[in-house]
């Protein structure tokens, strides 16, 4: 995994101070640059949406990252004079440290600021970032900050993606997020095979030399019992013979709290699914495309990919078996050439030969639920309500997705979601014992 | 009161058919380019909100208006070609016998098509309804409803005012629609006075020559008692002796409903009234203002207007009532200067010498229930959806507001609204027996 | 209409203040029996049922119509001593006056006291009674309101019967309230004729001698247009002829409010219809049984009614009209035979030569919105909660039907449920132009 | 832990045959008569109550355990004859396997079958089970569901008190469960000890030989680190500093779901406290008492109990922590006086010298998700959906409290509900790293 920062060549003589800034620089630019151009094929309308509270505007997102860089970086600099004093509530998230934030499923009705007036603010923090990179001696703690920042805006380019593809899917008219081309998707698939994976203990979690969130520490062992683990995601097609096999109507495959939600809203299908004249369909980024069988399917809740599993007589895998699994397969150099963010294909690809998609393509449901690791203890500041105080009722998803850039995942990264939704960019892996 | 166009004319031989096409003409104009006045001011972001099923978008307004004249006039014309064949759904209100239409609480979630094809669409509309009006001689029923539609769209001018004001209310920036420099109030207001009504049989109703939505008759007698009426509507001044007598904690005050709502919400106050520490403001069209006791007391529910007139001994007038007193006021010629939407207050302003409010500043309250005349039949056809169907739980308004436009506001004029509902322009005036 | 007391009599020297307290005490102990004999085929278990906050447990109403005579008359008696402080909290039902009532939706879940308390309440507030009666010479205000509480008594079991039918209608066993043998309903009914009344000022309410609700007054004038309303209650065929051409399929029938709710439940016959391999099935008082087709149609919303009604190209009569037509029909003697409670019926039967069905059998929807009389005003005591406060969003049935005692109905009397209920025994009777 | 049967014993040949038939049907009527006792001071309407979808009505608990007797012995046998076809739908908790279960939350409806019908129900069932545990050589299968049987019936045993008393605290009255007289609680306590427990590996869960739920198994191994456990649960005076400190105003001690909830309800207080002119107050089975700050606290939630721990900068166990220490301590043979349900406290008491509460008193929440143990496969039969469909989104809870049966209770026990649930008899233990 490339890093975006190392502050440990500079202690090991390997870099110097200059060097150091001028790799942030970088960074810092390429990350902002990055949330713009995803934006740029939106209106000014289509980035005011929010469809439900759990998404959120892309205008928003455009503000809240930068508001975590003048929030947490740029407000206690002397120099820095606040943007506009409004923006402290207006685009704060969920850090009750900083005052109630404004309300969730009111963002979609904040016009004004405009557009125009969010990037002036977001040029206006760029400018104040660029001259404290350029004036000051950074410290590595600064450093530490600006790198939770950029981890932080790549995090909001996935859910940019993911939230205005929901706020698009709700218009008839099905409209393209891309006009893109659609890759040239192939009508063949790796056969689906069984890693086998001895027991033993495993050290899970990242060690802290590179960038990590903190809920990926401390390291520590898990002991495992031999598992398999299959070389690829499910497709399309294996999902529709679940489907077809009356896999929503049989309540023996589902979890309890699944199953009524299956039955409340009569659901037959995956989310962005559409059974049309014309046979299967799905929106995408695209627009609606018909359905390709040989694609991963994608957007299941965790109660569909468990439901899918106990069908197919397999299970998901622990999110440890999935860490264990990983590092097995990078030993054997097998991870190289990830549907990632900057392939922009948008979607999800088939699986090719040598391919075993663990990272990229679609964030994977795992069984486990998001605790904290042995040791794990909270910052007792605002970042502090980063990671910890959702450490309840969700689940654990690993490898990233289509729409994760490429220096953001690591092995050792835990997503978390609630089990019943299902518009982030999610698939599914089975294991077996 | 003036009228539209008046088909009456044509047959009495007093205009030739040339001159009422050339007066439809100029009416087509004039209203379809107010609709887009009132929007000038707002932004594509702005124009894109909806903060609740009960209200729409501007760009809704300005898109539906357009669609009636498609749809009722434009459609089964044989040169006619429709804009866009998704737009029959998107922008249908609740016309059933038209198909289904799109979600209302989710007109907010249409970005696309962007304001600019709205306009566009506008356009075509316009081109196609003039080249209609100056190639054809119309025919009486068409005349009728390109009236109906113009009329129409008056009524969506008034609510994209409405609409638009509670979304930006809901900005903690509290932003204004207008940059308008507010009217200079005075700070008198002519003293309540009681306008004593006699008793006997009134004539109810449109009497059928000028134009009038199928509500307003048949015409008919309706026998009432002797009753008084206040000389204009009540005040923010009086509306706050209220407040501060505990009116919103004497149980006693409320129908059952009303004080159940006011449980529930623990309301204390008009909805766009808030009480700071610089003393009572409300929330208006020119953004946060002190409030001005002189000023007719706006925004209410229809509870809280009951409330209040029960607080001061009094009560609601019927529908009926208003009616006979507008009449009889209309004979002492009265009601010449109406705060209406062409003088452009965006505000309702406080009584002067000889003025009663009857017509304009806000829409009163009445007791009555919305019901049909006797002898009302709603057409069987897809406008008589327009009014009929909404003869339940409603409550009839009288006399228009400072969004109505003079040529559209009548005595006879109906308008109804849910009881809980306080997003109108809505205010009241006390009767007595 | 005879009527359980007359104080006028005594003003007119026709009978004695002796024997008025006599006949007081006779009518005291005929209506508190009466409430006991339709709990009498009930578990403690069944009197405990409240199947939504709309209804009551059988318990509640037995305790709170002694509440009532307890709260109103005797507890300012210095003589008589609360029999439980905890009750007057408890078994208050809306008077606000008397300090917040305990939560209606929350009366089922009241064990204790236990049925057997109850009926020591309802003795010890009996012996007090008879007590009273016996020993003062009672004013005429203290006769009003034991008067007062006599018809309110009557009122709840009414209620007692259709709350205990909705709650019995739950269990899947679908168990009888009365082991009483079924009246052997003809398989006739009476044509269908339509009574022409004329048009003219009609007297409208109670003129004040006999008891009345203060709802029902003043009495006034009311001047109405020539109609016809028909001649019986519209008949479980009639309304499948509804069903059958799609009623509850088409828009068009419905109130825009109506239609919502049917498309939101997705009815498709009245709440107690079940559509079973067997055909039509009707869950009534006497358990489970086959649809009569001569039966007047019972159950209906007004929603249901109305639209019935628009099918059948008529309208619902206004509550004017009915009772102008009701008392046309009672100079001509036609009133004789009435389906009330005493009959023990239990249900509606099918008209019968020279029946018109205007008193008793089902109460009948008007189209008239439940609104207080010209001059009406609340008393400002705790018994001015009893009508008033309703006056808003409700709808004016009239007639009485099989569960109304026959010293209780009359034709000023306004019964008013809200538009969506249907656990009433409502039935429809059609009006014409 | 004694354990009601032991299979294991016959195939050692320690016992016969015939003796394993007399210590089954010892154990079936001891079970079957503690049920009983503990409705006997409830009235008919008591046993009716529900008063939340999560708990069950008395008489429900009554007829189901019998159900499941009926349901998976009786039924197959061919001399059996179905009591009464209607409950296999009525008295069906959760198996969809058997056909859609009668809906949950209207439990509280079912006046009838009457509780007389419900005790001739167990009468049938248990003459049955008699005769079939006298005059059948039993296999070791129906062994297994016989115990399975009465450990069903053991877990509705408290969740009977559980459910009662949640009905009864909304009794404004505040009635007693129990007339019994309550211990003379000690006024003081055992100090807060910390245990420290090795890091190592842990033997987890049931090794199979003593009857167990299926979620106990497969035992396995966890590597667990040096961990601190405290001696004792923690008392409502502790609990009461965490309050008087603000804890219940302190988003930074909260998860974010809980922080939700707690702004929502504006929760101050455990659930059953009430804080009165006279100090604190709780609603106890006793009725209403006098908070005795030496008692553990109890009926928090998951939410309150980590909140706590955050406060006191402590965390709750994992389930295997606990299981470890427990075991720990079972071999210094410190659990011998638990507080279960034959000792009739019906509240968790002070711990005395020497007792560390892990058995009995509450249950205790731990930090771990209810998840399947590795290996872990639910049977595909009805009974398989015992335990299976719920591993997700609850949280395990170990330990027993004082309404648990002794021979009930055992270290491996897992039992689990939601993170928001506290009417539960749930307290809390801190651990440490």
């Amino acid at each position: 995994m490339s890093q975006l920062i190392t502050d440990m060549a500079i202690f090991a003589n390997e870099v110097s101070i200059e060097e150091v800034q001028e790799q942030i620089l970088t960074a810092y630019r390429r990350v902002r640059g990055e949330t713009e151009r995803l934006a740029e094929s939106l209106s000014a309308e289509d980035m005011q949406l929010q469809s439900m509270p759990d998404a959120s505007p892309t205008k928003w997102h455009l503000a809240h990252t930068s508001w975590f860089f003048e929030t947490f970086i740029l407000a206690s600099h002397p120099d820095y004079r606040i943007f506009d004093s409004d923006f402290h509530h207006l685009f704060n998230s969920y850090y009750n440290s900083l005052g109630t934030p404004f309300t969730r499923s009111q963002r979609g009705l904040i016009s004004r600021p405009d557009i125009d007036r969010i990037y002036a603010y977001r040029k206006a923090v760029d400018m104040a970032m660029e001259k404290l990179l350029s004036e000051y001696s950074c410290s590595s703690s600064l450093n530490s900050l600006i790198e939770l920042g950029l981890n932080h805006e790549q995090q909001h380019q996935e859910l940019l993606l993911t939230d205005i593809k929901h706020a698009l899917s709700l218009n008839p008219m099905s409209p393209a997020y891309s006009d893109g081309v659609l890759e040239d998707e192939s009508d063949t698939v790796e056969p689906l095979r069984w890693l086998e994976i001895p027991g033993g203990c495993y050290g899970i979690g990242s060690d802290g030399e590179d960038f990590h969130f903190d809920n990926e520490g401390p390291t520590h062992q898990q002991l495992l019992q031999a598992f398999s683990i299959s070389s690829r995601l499910v497709t399309n097609a294996e999902y529709l013979a679940f489907i077809e096999d009356g896999g929503y109507q049989q309540h023996r495959l589902w979890l309890s709290d699944g199953w009524a939600l299956v039955q409340k809203h009569a659901q037959r299908h995956p989310m962005y699914w559409r059974d049309t004249e014309d046979g299967w369909q799905q929106f995408t980024l695209h627009g609606l495309q018909p359905l390709n069988g040989t694609e991963p399917v994608h957007h299941l809740s965790f109660y569909e990919a468990d439901a899918f599993a106990t069908w197919a007589d397999k299970r998901l895998p622990t999110e440890f078996e999935w860490e264990a699994a990983a590092c097995h397969l990078r030993q054997l150099d097998q991870l190289a050439t990830a549907n990632l963010l900057e392939k922009r294909f948008l979607q999800p690809l088939p699986a090719r030969r040598g391919q075993t998609q663990f990272l990229g393509d679609l964030w994977e449901w795992t069984s486990s639920a998001y605790l904290p690791y042995p040791g794990f203890k909270a910052r007792k500041d605002a970042v502090g309500e980063y990671n910890g105080k959702f450490m309840c009722n969700q689940k654990v998803l690993r490898g990233g997705s289509f729409a994760t850039p490429s220096d953001h995942i690591r092995i050792s990264y835990r997503n978390f979601f609630y089990p019943h939704q299902a518009w982030q960019f999610t698939g599914v892996r089975l294991a077996g014992d």
